[in-house]
């Protein structure tokens, strides 16, 4: 059988679904926020400050829908759902992790190219 | 002078201006097309195949006004304008490369989880 190749820049290679959804600030955001454990809506809510509750369903759906995120339900009265990492979303926690630190290790840099760009335009 | 400290997590931080231009499948596939050296347009555009015309020219200027990508104008006849990663851009390289890797590794098992979340809702 011959062995698929995969290719993000191929328009039509489903990876590129799957990178969509990994490259992308609010699912990098939600993973550093579950990386210290499980968490409820509410509290990513409060970890991701600024995202609204739209996107943050949204984007957990998504994100359970790729197999990163599992939600679990608790038959407590009022049940408590809670947010976690799968074992294929913790393999996320590094490389985006890296994102986060990269952005604020060189927002400097950023903020400076910025604004001889913005001189010189 | 106090030390500032940058936080993604925080919304009204710059760091993330810089984390939403990183964490975005654009910038990792036109990064990840640049990683070989400089290119020109026509060629990143046909490399990171679907893009549409606009949002390769406005990716491209926002990914060179945060200092990741510089454009160089040759002065020929006709102008050849080519686009390569700064240091800093450079630095990108291998945290965008793991995203895509991550992509491309766990593809299936992505498509799995998707297969698997569809029938039960």
């Amino acid at each position: 059988m011959e062995k698929v190749s995969w290719n993000v820049l191929t328009s039509t290679c489903p990876s590129r679904t799957s990178l969509a959804r990994i490259a992308n600030k609010w699912t990098a955001m939600i993973v550093i926020a579950l990386s210290d454990g499980p968490l409820r809506f509410k509290d990513i809510h409060l970890t991701v400050q600024g995202i609204s509750g739209k996107v943050l369903t949204d984007t957990l759906r998504a994100l359970e829908r790729d197999g990163i995120v599992s939600r679990r339900v608790y038959a407590e009265i009022p049940p408590r759902v809670e947010y976690q990492l799968t074992a294929l979303g913790e393999t996320l926690s590094t490389p985006l992790g890296v994102l986060r630190s990269w952005a604020e290790a060189h927002i400097e840099e950023v903020l400076e190219a910025r604004e001889a760009y913005d001189l010189r335009s």
